[in-house]
Formats: structure tokens, C-alpha cells, sequence
């Protein structure tokens, strides 16, 4: 027995349609010349990809997972239920949110995100990995001040890891991560700054003047703007992911 | 005050000069035309960027690092201290295993190790994220028998990643990895299936027969056996390394 829900939206505006979870039917195949992306609206990892998807105009439809009741038949398209999952016509699949952004600036055509310099290409992974060690700090943050316990270690990292992302801006001179103009590091990294505000680590940016500047660049950013969520929003589903009942249709 | 080692090899063959400790000096730039690996000579990490070297026949030198007692210089040059690194004549580097792999494949003529269609590479590169699920279990099964602790979990554990492993052989149908001829990710994946004999791990393979047999045919591949130790030579730097104190110059 499954659910039926009727909400895939074909549009590339940001996703309107309520996730499905557990106990749902899954939704037909991907139509030919197509495109689809298992999301969750405020996943900033899948965010990464419907950033990529909208920079290069690509036509996408979406269909939002409810990552605590996870659909049985979206653990068939990717064992691990996480989201960003893409899917093409012929049912096959790509995950990991770096892994999708670049084979969508490979395979779309418009403007390409990446450098095809193989060392500026090189440089931009580095800081990606870099930046991946990062990540973690902004969840154990609020998670461990939530539970009434120091966190002046955690912010000390954070701290310095911020001012050495501060100082490859610095060092290149340049308004973006990967030169004068918006690049695919600066859409990998930038979901988890449209929420400072929203998860109260934006006190962390202080000092760091380059990235501040940096973070009001991308807010300006046609890209960015046309999906993202306000901080207040960001802070309500943010308090309900942290009270355990993450409310993934908020909004709609 | 550092001492100065005079022995950068700049043959592509089997790296077998001693390592640079803390205190010595740096070696002096890498000439132009030239690039230059600071590698371990039991590093799995580093051994994938050794096996792209070889496999493209590019000529490079060899500079190997103590990971224990590291060079100051060195630190400058990758701040997290890690191999490989790679430098190119300008003094730039570029670091983390799979990027150094693939800017050699993308820069460097030769057999292409990457494949040219976007869909395959994101396969390989998804499977390689499983993959790097698989790599701190042949560390922690060691380890944690090592402390006489119980690792029936972690056993059963590795027994489940490499069963998934062994199945991407059976419905692929194909000899290796990318194919019925060796590409990138055999070479990613394999400096840890050459040590599985010395760190007491080849039970594992039980009951994965395609695995078996693709390490098997690994184990003839002329680009592995170039480069490749004996399971008696890798137990001996192992078993130094579980003791805390890392032989890096074994057999030298």
C-alpha cells in the first residue's frame, strides 16, 4: 500500500512540492530529454545541485524525500537515502552532491562552471576538500551548545578554519573562490553561508572580511537569489531538525 | 640547522631513496619540465598517484617524507602534512590522492585512465565515495585486534562493503573496475587489496569471487607490478607501524 502523491513540478523554480515519505508511491519514470533531482528543500547539500541545475538553465523536475521516513522505494534508486539524487530517463542514477554538480556542467551546455584549466580544476577540489572538513563544525556547533556543553574548542576551529578560507581570498585577490566571476566552488560551498544567520554562527565570520564581502557577493547572485530561503525560514526548519521533527514542507 | 640528503631520484622506477625527516633540508626546486611526488613508500594513498605515473610513463622524481617525524619545509608545502603531493616547476602543489590522479590523466599524454563519458566518470567516482567507506575498516580491524578488543562488528561490517564491491563486478560482467581494461578506479582502489595478505585481512575475501578474481588480475597488471611490494615486505613496515614506529626506510 503506498500513497499516492501528484506533485512533481516540471518547472526549475524552487521546489513547491511536499516530500514523500514512507509508504508512498513512487513516482513514474523520468520522461525522455528530461531531468530529475530527489531533494529536500533545505538540504544544503542537495542545494548545491538545484544551484548548479538553475546557473545553467537546465529544465529539471523535483521530487522532495522526507529524510526521516524515507520513502522503501527511494532506498532502491540510492541505498544510502541521502539527497541530492539525480535521475535520467533511462532510470539511471548519479549521487553525491559534488559528483552531480560537476556532471551536469559536463554534460549541459550554457555557461560552464567549472575551469577547464586542469590546475585551476585541481585547486578548486583542494578547497573543496579543504571545505569539507568545515561542514561538520557548523552541525556540531549548535548541536553540542543544544545540549549544554562547551563549545569553545569546536568555535576555536571554526574560528581558524574561517580565517584560512578568509586568506585564499585574500591571497587570490579575486571577488570569488575561482576568479572575478562566480564558479562551481563558490555553489559548493555557499549553501551552508546562506545559513549562518539562520543556525547563529554568523559571530564566527567576524574578522574574516574577505568572506563577509564574499557572502554579500553571492546574496547578489542571480543563482543564489532565485532559490534561496530567508534566515527566518533557514531558523524554522533548522529548530525543528534540531527538536528531532524536522518540518520539511514548511512554507507550503 | 637541517641535514642535508642528497637523493632525489628522478627515474620513474620504484622510489628507493630514504626519507626526509624534520631537520633536513629542503630539496631545491624542481627543475622546469620536471615534476616531483613527496610520496611514502608504503603510503597506499600516495602509491594510487605513483601507479597513474606509471601507468602514463611520465617521468618524475621522488622525494619520500617521514609522516612521523615531518619535515619543517615539508609543512609549508601541504600544511596537512599528508602524501602525495605533487609539485610542478612554479612551486605550486596539488594535493588529496584522487586529484593529483586525475590532473596527471588530464594533463599528461598517454592511455587515458579517466573515462571520456561523463555518466561513466560519475559511476567511477560514486564508486570510489563507496569505496572510501571501505578504507578505515582495513585500518580499525588492526587496530582495534590489536588492543584485544572485539571486532566482530567491524568484521562483519567490512564483510558487507566488500560483498556490495564484489556485486558491482557481478552486474557489470566486466574484468575491472571501468571495464574489460584496467582505468582509474582499479588503480584508486587497489594499494589497500595489495596489502590485505600482510595486514591479515585476505579472509575477508571469502565468498567475493569476482573481487578475488580482479585482484588477481591486478596482481599481473604491468603498471602494479612495478610498483608493487611483496605481502611479506608490507608486514614487515606494518607490523613497525601498528608498533608506533614506522620503518619507513625498510628494505633500503
Amino acid at each position: 500500500m503506498c500513497v499516492l502523491i501528484l506533485q512533481i513540478s516540471l518547472d526549475t523554480m524552487a521546489a513547491t512540492q511536499k516530500c514523500y515519505a514512507k509508504g508512498s508511491c513512487a513516482p513514474g519514470p523520468v520522461p525522455e530529454g528530461h531531468l530529475r533531482i530527489y531533494s529536500m528543500r533545505f538540504c544544503p547539500f542537495a542545494q548545491r545541485t538545484r544551484l548548479v541545475l538553475q546557473a545553467k538553465g537546465i529544465n529539471f523536475e523535483t521530487v522532495n524525500i522526507d529524510l526521516k521516513e524515507k520513502p522503501e522505494w527511494y532506498l532502491e534508486k540510492n541505498p544510502q537515502g541521502l539527497v541530492p539524487t539525480l535521475e535520467l530517463p533511462n532510470g539511471k542514477v548519479i549521487y553525491e552532491s559534488p559528483i552531480t554538480c560537476e556532471y551536469l556542467d559536463e554534460v549541459y551546455p550554457g555557461k560552464k562552471l567549472m575551469s577547464s584549466d586542469p590546475f585551476e580544476k585541481a585547486q578548486q577540489k583542494m578547497l573543496l576538500e579543504d571545505f569539507s572538513k568545515i561542514v561538520p563544525l557548523f552541525y556540531r556547533i549548535p548541536g553540542t551548545k543544544s545540549k549544554g556543553e562547551d563549545i569553545s574548542a569546536l568555535e576555536t576551529e571554526l574560528k581558524e578554519k574561517l580565517s584560512k578560507l578568509n586568506k585564499v581570498l585574500v591571497n587570490k585577490k579575486t571577488k570569488y573562490f575561482g576568479g572575478d566571476s562566480v564558479s562551481m566552488i563558490d555553489y559548493l560551498i555557499w549553501p551552508w553561508f546562506e545559513r549562518v544567520e539562520a543556525w547563529q554562527l554568523k559571530q564566527y565570520l567576524d574578522g574574516t572580511a574577505e568572506l563577509k564581502n564574499w557572502t554579500l557577493r553571492m546574496q547578489e547572485d542571480p543563482t543564489v537569489k532565485a532559490i534561496m530561503f530567508k534566515p527566518e525560514d533557514h531558523k524554522v526548519f533548522f529548530d525543528s531538525f534540531m527538536a528531532g521533527k524536522p518540518n520539511y514542507d514548511y512554507g507550503l
